[in-house]
């Protein structure tokens, strides 16, 4: 019985349906419905829009948004997130692929599916291995600067729909040069439509709610209402662009839609497409892991629920797999959907299932109707959702902290505008990561003297303190490894070559949680320099870890004076009680 | 007068030369003299071999003996230090300019000289900006491995000339794949010639000294006139293959080496030859100052004297300089012979300048003599001299140490063997950096209580403390950054979500050497959750420079807790006297 038992767990842990679709009831379902009835209105304009944000024909948004749903409710362990296409992703593929495909081929298409492949995989990979963590290293700062600067990217992007002239670029300064480049070739008529569905968003958005409320809505429907704005912005200017033939008049237009079930796709297989969007694929896979986690982990924690960041790399997998055999490209959990979801009432993944049928229903039965839709106002729910993103205010904050976040969040910004989003979040990591080790290259050391009439030895420089000309101690604030031994050996003897009366040398370990090889060797080698020179090197208050390596060594065979548990013990031995009195 | 006094010792800090030039006498003329004799003697046979290896004409290795040593004397800090093409360089040099160009070429050369020019440029910027601490990246075991394995690899491509045959290839199973393919064409002669010189010079290294001892010769003297050893196999080698006309059977040897001056050369300053060449220099550089760097340092301590290593960059950087405009290739410091310039009594760097003037000399009127030097002897002195650096110990010694170091070793040493020395010590480094910050990324967290009749704490799993169910004291050993902030969060979450009565969480950070602004805000995130559930978070013993920080957030009046000195205090405090007594 416990094996069947213990199999049972497994199977939860992997399969989280199992758990929560054994205690599925009515209410749940009713609650389930009306969220899902919700989202999918919200994600029809919005699946659309980021397709034509990844540069993939529309329908393609749709496809992203069923079978994904489906595999994340099976395999996901929020309650509430929702999946699909989302804005940073989107443009991260059109990133990806634009570099190896032109925009409308069939190869361009084909290398969005097959990213979507390559990045299920090793969001795959990652959740089987458990190495969730990996997307630690995308720290806060770096995830914001990266945020902000996608945001504006993405916003400027979309300025030609509402322009109505072509323009490329994956980089502000390339887009904005290219926008230029083309200003005079404005369709007047597109403008309009554009700006007018800018402001209507922006007013849908802030304005509508308070006046729903003053109508006498409760606030939660006069939420919901206000979260329908694009739907009612897709419908009256596709019906205006049908009655004036706008679209004779230079007015962009979606065009035919595909009606009918997702296509069963498969992704190349071709080694060369491979190597050429592997690492594009690493890259979205963490970025999208790190945003759809934060999300499910805020979600969750309003309900005292728990995900498994884990198992939510093998329900993004799954997704993204999913989408890549029914003609979708790279999906991950969206903030504003998986709110919406939540405050819809969502209560369990089938919230996300029923959303798919929702969709599915739209390709089947809507694409027909979004023929006239003017491509302006697609563009015109992008830059409403990702201006939302955008926020400088990471920057004041990081620079009244820390100048080392401030530089990893300034230098992600600019290089994300100035190179482009794959650029930009690398070189934030690899900046972060650069700086963590330079900090811990040069640690804090501070030579430290007993406090009077206690036990405790605080920085000479700080405190006023009791020293003797005969002992110095020296209190080391870092783990002792190969990038710092040698800055602490340097330190050691730069201090004692010109101070003669020195007879004693003590490390206070206390903050040391670590001494690799290379430390241990540095170590054996300032023992025998401080040795040359009459000194006695003693270390004191070193902890049961590292102590338990150290006995593995012979340094404590060679060391010159002894290994003390508590600094005081050191300064009483040491000086002696006649000088302390 | 001040301002003459510090420009003076500014132009002394960069100019080391202006130091002890000024104090130079007759006695520190002879010591420097008689090292130089030595070292030439040794320093001829090298130079053609490493030459050799480098894939060169055997005038380069002489000409980058030259200028370069004239350079350092100049600029840089140790006294003992012999400079010129080193096995490992030349080794990597091959690897780099092999890679754009065939050996024998115009190309090939010029390429070693840019090498060389690149080099240096990448030098003497690390060492203006004083960024020498970024070769404490690279760590002792990774050292240790690579220096191992490529020893193990020049051997090996050696044995082609020992052997008679040809064979290519920069991994030791490519060299040994292509070895055996060319087996059958050995050269009978020349592997007699071969494994003589070989076996000669291991009995020249063990067996010749105790020999002259036993003759009655001082220890020094012995010691030196076995270091002539490769120069008599040189000798007996040259004459025999002349005698016999063993050219005209196969033996291959040196042929016409150009008699004269170093020639004066320019690097390329082809873009694309840059960008082709820039990552190889960047190594280069790094493995060679680190080799350089670590000799000089030994050397130095033994008098009691030190060595700047940002100045000794920028001496590394003019003699790379030097030699890419008097025909030479990539150099450093070499070990033997350094260690050979100190017992021979080097005492400042003009031994250096002098050797300069005996290779000069050679250059000039011995090179005729060399046509007939068979090319199986170099190879013979180069296997001879790096058999010396293969050192497995190491393997065993970092497995009873730490198995974090010894899977840095053994990835280095594998990947140098198995892909070259360029992707070999990349990746040991890679692997070093990333072990560390895993390491990091997954803190030791204690739970701590107190020890009875003290104000100690300890972990609660290794010590018997006192606890209480109302408080939970967590100490975490490792400074709270970006990459284990979410490790954090999940370990004080999991742990107070199954343990009801928890009332205060106490974090207690004498080990936290810095919080960074994610770590400040996953612990904002971290307070208010507790908060929800009605405990509260506390601090204790934060050090000065953190808590300096913290004020600068607003963190501190969020904390629902307190900030306690001591852990004492907090326990004292949060459980009440009353419970202890």
């Amino acid at each position: 019985m416990p094996s069947k038992a213990l199999s049972l767990a497994n199977a939860r842990r992997y399969l989280p349906i199992l758990d929560w679709g054994s205690r599925y009831d009515r209410e749940t379902l009713t609650s389930d419905l009306v969220a899902a009835v919700i989202v999918t209105i919200m994600l029809i304009p919005q699946s659309l829009a980021y397709a034509l944000l990844a540069g993939l024909p529309a329908e393609m948004g749709l496809y992203a948004s069923i079978l994904p749903l489906v595999a994340y409710a099976i395999f996901g362990t929020s309650r509430a997130l929702a999946v699909g296409p989302v804005a940073v992703v989107s443009l991260m593929t059109a990133a990806a692929v634009g570099a190896i495909a032109a925009q409308g081929t069939i190869g361009y298409a084909t290398a969005a599916i097959t990213l979507a492949f390559l990045s299920g995989l090793f969001l795959l990979a990652l959740g089987l291995f458990r190495l969730g963590f990996l997307a630690n290293f995308l720290s806060h700062p770096v995830i914001a600067g990266f945020i902000t600067a996608s945001g504006l990217i993405i916003a400027t992007s979309q300025l030609k729909h509402i322009l109505g002239v072509s323009a490329e670029g994956h980089s502000l300064f390339t887009l904005l040069g290219s926008l230029f480049s083309h200003l005079t070739q404005t369709n007047v008529i597109t403008l309009i439509i554009g700006v007018s569905a800018v402001a209507f968003l922006f007013w849908v958005r802030k304005g509508l709610k308070p006046l729903l409320l003053r109508a006498g809505l409760k606030p939660r429907m006069a939420d919901l209402l206000a979260k329908a704005g694009p739907v009612a912005a897709v419908a009256v200017s596709t019906f205006v662009t049908w009655a004036l033939s706008l679209h004779e008049r230079g007015v962009a237009i979606v065009g035919e839609v595909p009606q009918g079930l997702p296509p069963f796709t498969l992704p190349s297989f071709d080694p060369t497409l491979w190597s050429q969007l592997v690492l594009s694929a690493v890259l979205i896979s963490i970025i999208g892991f790190v945003e759809s986690v934060s999300v499910a982990k805020t979600l969750a924690a309003k309900k005292r629920q728990r995900i498994d960041p884990d198992q939510e790399l093998v329900g993004l997998g799954a997704s993204n797999i999913a989408a890549s055999v029914s003609g979708g490209y790279p999906v991950t959990g969206g903030f504003a959907r998986s709110v919406v979801n939540f405050d819809a009432g969502a209560e369990t993944p089938a919230a996300g299932a029923f959303t798919a049928v929702g969709i599915l229903l739209a390709a089947l039965l809507l694409t027909p109707l979004l023929y006239f839709l003017p491509k302006a106002v697609l563009a015109a729910t992008i830059i409403v959702a990702v201006l939302s993103l955008v926020d400088f205010s990471i920057l004041r904050h990081a620079w009244s902290y820390s100048r080392v976040d401030f530089a990893a969040v300034a230098a992600t910004i600019l290089l994300t505008l100035a190179f482009g989003v794959e650029i930009g979040v690398s070189a934030g990591v690899g900046l972060s990561v650069a700086l963590f080790l330079y900090k811990t290259s040069r640690p804090h050391v501070a030579e430290v003297g007993l406090v009077p009439g206690t036990q405790h030895f605080r920085n000479i420089d700080r405190h006023s303190v009791e020293t003797h000309p005969h002992l110095l101690t020296i209190r080391i604030d870092e783990s002792l490894y190969f990038a710092n031994a040698a800055f602490l050996q340097d330190y050691i003897l730069d201090r004692v070559i010109c101070d003669q009366p020195i007879k004693h040398v003590v490390l206070m370990c206390s903050a040391v949680n670590e001494i690799d090889l290379s430390a241990l060797e540095t170590l054996e080698e300032v023992n025998r320099r401080l040795d040359e020179m009459g000194i006695k090197l003693h270390l004191s208050e070193v902890k049961g870890p590292v102590m338990d390596r150290l006995k593995r060594s012979h340094f404590l065979d060679e060391l010159t004076g002894e290994v003390f548990l508590a600094q005081y013990d050191a300064h009483e031995k040491l000086i002696g009680p006649r000088e302390v009195a």
